[in-house]
């Protein structure tokens, strides 16, 4: 039997706890619905974590076994703590693979990881999306175009560095990118656009089914690499070199940064 | 005649004060070199900012008026303050053009726009570089390689995002993507690696050449876009649309962040 | 004053001639009507070609000449010569720059250029275009969608390498990228969608002002690039290299094609 | 147990059988030694296909088992027929990995697929290799550097599409972009510098370790997709559509190529 893939969902827990509507919906919490769908796939094992745990849940334990994380989050992006934002993106560069779920395009990991203001328009209203490749490993098993009754749909422009695939388009009334992925480092990252709170979005077949996918398609396979700047002095080089000219630093020391 | 090409060259400038080799080969410092050798082209209209002016010469109403900024730090990136990065930044996706050179790659703004670690190796030896595109506007002008005899190097691994284009690589012992481009936003970014300030780097007439032409590609020629995160109410829709299931957000109201 | 921008519009001139419709709406052929929109802007000159005439009015010369290139076709692809292909092809890979319209996702030049199917799906409706990129080159003065009410228009999978932008998306029932650019060689390359024969869509000013910003988007600011195979011997290498082991090749030689 | 990954190894087989030198060092062909070392890896299932075979042992259903094919040639790209190619290609988009292998640059599936010149400079003289990310599934197991003493390095400029990825670069007197990789529809391709036919480079265990696991990379992960052109009729729109204006085509009808 081959080894698991290790998934965390992350949720913020809070409208579920604070508002009505949403925690009729999911009364265990946004990611408890999304650990679940994810589940019906026996070759993931899944934990959650949410933002009220010390440290969100997100232990560098934790991120040390996590192969992929999943993102939502809404109306508290301010309050994850930058220092656990900054050992989740080490993590995503090293290879852990990330999915960012809907309002996750304003969370402080999405922002930083873009390096643009991630910015787009919005509208309590359906949707429906379209696949873009068909053979596409996030694709797999979905029709061509599938609806989002009840949704809040996004529009364009949306402010991302251009991706590398397009998997999902949208139409809300106004067009979206609504799957797109990119890499950092060697961590693969997947916006998918659908999951708003007030409606019972993560217990969609397809949305699942997405997810499910998602997560084959962004598991690392490549090999942990510990970042580093070294210097490497001449006597080291490969070919003979000759050193000339005067010098700032001296032999394999640690640069400025 | 043509409106010219507004450059703001921001130079840390500490260094040159406090180090005697940096001092004799930049007296007025690294920044003024850099202008100077910008200033040969009649169509640049070039200034100067340094870390040890208010806003480090970097106020709203400069980099308004700044087509393209150059950057280069390297013993203070932490002394700049966020709040001048993040506007720094704004002006970027507004389609300001920046060039970031040598210790830049790990400059805060220069981080921030990649996503990435930004790291490599080093060593104080010489180098040649290769242009990969002889075609394309930063290398007009220049031969299929030129040395610089000394030099700080950088090797890979060098951790970014794939670039959009690579217009120079360059051997020191060790290669190196020494010239690579990238959109943020609508504005254009160009890494170029030469530029160590214990070497007369900036006084070399094809290094000048390179960044006269980086200006001139970097420039933008798009239109100012103020970013939002708009509602837009279903009534506001050009096709009609329903309203479904409840709703978190009234019509038209700003959105979480 | 800036030297003009040298258009060649190109049209296929079949459907104009034989469909009563297409005859009625574009009496002196779709690439004249184009070529007088273009012609709006006065910094452009502008001049068409067809299929019917001698090396389908693409001489070397007049390629030489031309820094942008329109093309439209639909029923004839298979008529257009290898031979022009290839050259027009080389001419892009110097940095001419190419628009190419509707139906000419099936044409040779769009398709050797993508190295991809390049197919969609289709209906004969209207449709709407968004802008996902308002401070791009090619959506100045442009709303932020507007509408064609009378097209055939095209949707996903549209089977295409990732585009290096995208400015606009578009729906008519499905959705589509209408809008992208690309970059071979130092040419760039703009596929719009709207374009269909049946309907006086080049006569829109929506239209005609997105082509006349894709000219100056798509217009050389490089420089010609002869482009070549060449064997450099171990005598011209900048660093001391030593041969080693048996060779196919004498100095210099020509290598196989 | 998994399935295996089917994999085949295209020789062009004619140095090997004029060429004394070549045909000492790769006596079973040139294909014969790198099915050798991908064998090494028991998940693998190699075969091999060679110019002199019928279809050049490519036939459809060859093509329909195959995983990721390896495409090595170099004096006869000429000879290898257009409509094998074609088939090839359609292969590449529907999923089938391709690594094109040295002199492969110039062969007409690689340049079908890139859409440019792929032209470069090169030398008879040996060179070193570098790793650009240490963390990417092709250089699982690779030193941060290797030397192939005995080669024909290649050098830039290297006429391609910017790759997706940069592996490997490489200095042998010059600098090149030595491993690269793209995605054509849903085709991983993966461009590897080494392997001249009058050196024993396909002995060389860091070049087999690297085919090895560039197969692993190549493989498809995701489902086949048969590629069409469909007219989708406004009866079968998921939202309410209205046809307006003159129409040339019939519902349903099959489009013009």
């Amino acid at each position: 039997m081959p080894k698991p893939i290790h998934v965390t969902v992350w949720g913020q827990n809070v409208h579920e706890r604070k508002n009505a509507i949403v925690a009729q919906i999911y009364p265990d919490g946004k990611h408890a619905c999304i650990a679940q769908g994810l589940a019906e796939d026996r070759s993931l094992a899944v934990r959650t974590a949410t933002l009220q745990e010390p440290q969100h849940g997100l232990t560098k334990s934790v991120l040390a076994e996590t192969d992929v994380l999943i993102w939502w989050g809404h109306a508290a992006h301010g309050k994850v703590r930058d220092a656990v934002v900054e050992q989740m993106i080490r993590r995503v560069w090293d290879g852990m693979g990330l999915i960012a779920l809907h309002s996750a395009h304003y969370s402080k990991i999405f922002k930083r990881l873009m390096g643009t203001s991630c910015s787009l328009m919005w509208r309590e209203a359906g949707e429906r999306l379209w696949v873009c490749n068909p053979g596409h490993r996030i694709a797999r098993g979905i029709n061509r175009c599938f609806e989002i009754e009840n949704t809040e749909m996004y529009g364009e422009p949306f402010a991302i560095p251009t991706p590398d695939e397009i998997v999902f388009l949208s139409w809300g009334g106004e067009v979206f990118r609504s799957g797109c992925t990119w890499t950092r480092g060697n961590g693969r990252i997947f916006y998918f656009r659908p999951g708003h709170e007030t409606y019972p979005i993560h217990f969609h077949p397809v949305v699942r089914q997405v997810l499910r996918n998602a997560v084959h398609w962004a598991a690392p396979n490549g090999q942990p690499w510990v970042d580093s700047c070294p210097n490497v002095p001449i006597n080291k080089a490969h070919e003979t070199l000759i050193a000339k000219g005067p010098r700032l630093h001296k032999e394999g020391e640690a640069g400025l940064r």
